[in-house]
């Protein structure tokens, strides 16, 4: 479990103490939270443990050696720490929850040791999809995704003809799909009128309405950019075109996402907006294990609404259909930005608004740059080059006109 | 194609002339609609046709000798004409599309000669589930659902592990499903109150607000007895038991049916309300064929809407679930009494209410003769029964009080 303290690694080891005879969680890694990092080797008695922080090591080791147990775990720190959690040998899956672009190097540490990746940071995939997919396949590791939207797409294309055969890499895509269609909860401003987002403080966009999240990702909601950021995965994951990929307004987030078949035929998976589910599925997969979880009740509910996204309202997403067409380089350059853009609004250095601001002119910027066939070096320093460009262009404390 | 001239039938025909390199029509059969016959004859030149009213073959020969064909087709009349088109040793497939029980025997006669049989035709699992199963394997035959609800169902199973293997007829159901739910339109009379169901008329029961179907199953909807058949096929189709086939209403049927996993995951399939996808699912099976059907569009739709069934407004559900409960012989008692009672209805004999209360009476009546390991001898025989029951109690004119 790489991000054991964060939200989905909670709920990760949830489900590991709910299905005691399926799941054991051997390996654990965290940033800094070391109190809840030792509940939860107390708890699941894991054989390693990692903290990023390297400082906080050795009261990390203090707390555990005060747990008194019978099997010691091995502690780690520092980033080699985190990939030696990553590549632990009697870990059959690894469930990747840091988030943002710190994901990426673990990440390809489990794939490199042919790890199945329970993938609920997507950053890895949108930042280094070029890199991400060709490791997949030269270490016969698979990827299953553990967000609720590629998870439901992922479910839906179970029972496409072929479709365990689709090498994604080149390009194929499962026999029979038409077009993916993303469901987006519309976030914290669905019913703000456009005019109305130029007075969106912190604490707006940080309550979402449905899902229960991290701070930066309630923030990707409100601004779209978790939805255009979903689908340059789903580009990745499933090889669909961008003109195949579409977002449909979905308030209630009843249905996760859909697929549509060449013949016009739609499914859909549908659940209570719980990240358990589709991390359990990229878990249990291709099996179903049982749970006692509340059954999903269509009348209780009692009604779905949909409508299209504004895209006056939304100009993330645009920006990031933008990004992955021109790929290579450039969905990285996005990701980073956004990350930074968005800190930098949580610390109300920049407004609401001026979040796509930020990023269109990082990405313009980029243009001249840009590297189709990137490295992983390469991702990495432009990762690094958005992150330093946002954070100068912020301090040079020009009067950005927001581009709405 | 058997029924070729009905609803099922005219659809699956323009599917064959839409997908003219994927389908040939080779063998026809129809009831007595000679004329609407010869122009089937004429579009898709297959090698045999049979029409059931014997008495029509002349003009039917006459007809086709006048459309001057080079290749004229085999001319067969009668229900051995009409078996003859179901084992025709061209075709792959058979549609079943004919209405009621009629479709029983042809039914066993395509099973008997080993074809895959596109299913459109309920009543022949309802009826003879017992003897219908078995035959499937022994001849190696394939049931495919072409109604829209069991499609859904068989379409969204499709990606469950060892789906392939499950062994319906010992009662093994789809590993890791939970339930399977039916969604229901609600017919004709699902925003009127109880009490104004005493003053429908025929016409008020024979328009159906999403479905392009047939008289009987237009009225079937409307009690919502169609539904109740459909429990007890689904229960036969994919061994799922009752207690775990539940019904929800669904006004716009676009959600055309779902399963719920064991894990709390529920996969839908959607659609615009039209057969012709359940159909062409059944022909074009595992694989998906392209078509230029209208896109479904939610963002258009704008809301699904969803609530619990009525028990008080629609007792033909209860006496549903309660005759495929009683399992043997007591489902084609159901069937054929409602067949009777609507045919009844239609001619304006009984009122619409008294349709469940007929039909309770046939079953309660059935009850010391119930059979739970019939033959198919024993099927058409209480189907019989149940016909003439219905007939004998309302020549009676015993004044009934509604169940209701």
């Amino acid at each position: 479990m790489l991000g054991s303290t964060g939200s989905i690694g909670t709920q990760t080891l949830e489900i590991a103490s709910e299905q005691p005879d399926k799941f054991k969680a051997v390996a654990l890694s965290a940033g800094r939270n070391i109190n809840l990092l030792t509940e939860q080797v107390k708890t699941h008695k894991p054989e390693v443990v990692a903290i990023e922080d390297e400082s906080l090591i050795e009261d990390l080791k203090d707390n555990i050696n005060n747990l008194d147990l019978d099997d010691v775990p091995l502690v780690l720190g520092g980033k080699q720490g985190i990939n030696a959690v990553a590549a632990w040998d009697k870990a059959d899956t690894v469930v990747t929850g840091i988030v943002g672009c710190a994901g990426l190097i673990p990440t390809m540490s489990a794939i490199n040791a042919g790890k199945n990746i329970a993938l609920a940071n997507k950053e890895t995939l949108i930042a280094a999809g070029p890199i991400v997919i060709p490791a997949l396949k030269k270490n016969n590791s698979r990827l299953l995704p553990a967000d609720s939207e590629h998870s439901a797409i992922f479910q839906c294309l179970q029972g496409l003809p072929n479709y365990e055969n689709a090498d994604f890499s080149t390009g194929d895509i499962p026999k029979g799909l038409k077009a993916i269609h993303l469901t987006a909860s519309g976030g914290a401003f669905r019913d703000w009128a456009v005019e109305d987002l130029k007075h969106v403080t912190v604490e707006d966009a940080t309550s979402h309405p449905n899902w229960d999240m991290g701070k930066k990702i309630t923030v990707d909601s409100a601004t779209l950019m978790n939805k255009g950021l979903e689908v340059i995965e789903a580009h990745y994951l499933f090889g669909t075109s961008y003109e195949d990929i579409e977002i449909v307004i979905h308030p209630q987030s009843i249905i996760h996402s859909m697929i549509e078949m060449e013949d016009s035929s739609v499914l859909a998976q549908l659940g209570w907006p719980d990240m358990k589910l589709p991390i359990l599925y990229a878990m249990s997969w291709p099996e179903r294990f049982k749970t006692n979880w509340k059954r999903l009740n269509l009348s209780e509910i009692g009604k779905l609404t949909f409508k299209e996204p504004d895209e006056f309202k939304y100009p993330c997403m645009g920006l990031a259909y933008a990004a992955g067409k021109s790929s290579g380089t450039m969905p990285a350059v996005l990701n980073a930005a956004n990350e930074m853009a968005v800190e930098q609004f949580l610390k109300e250095k920049i407004s609401f608004q001026q979040i796509p601001t930020f990023i269109s002119k990082a990405c313009e910027s980029h243009m001249e740059n840009l590297n189709l066939s990137p490295e992983l070096e390469d991702i990495l320093e432009v990762d690094n080059w958005a992150r330093l460009f946002i954070e100068q262009e912020i301090k040079k404390g020009k009067k950005y006109v927001s581009i709405r």
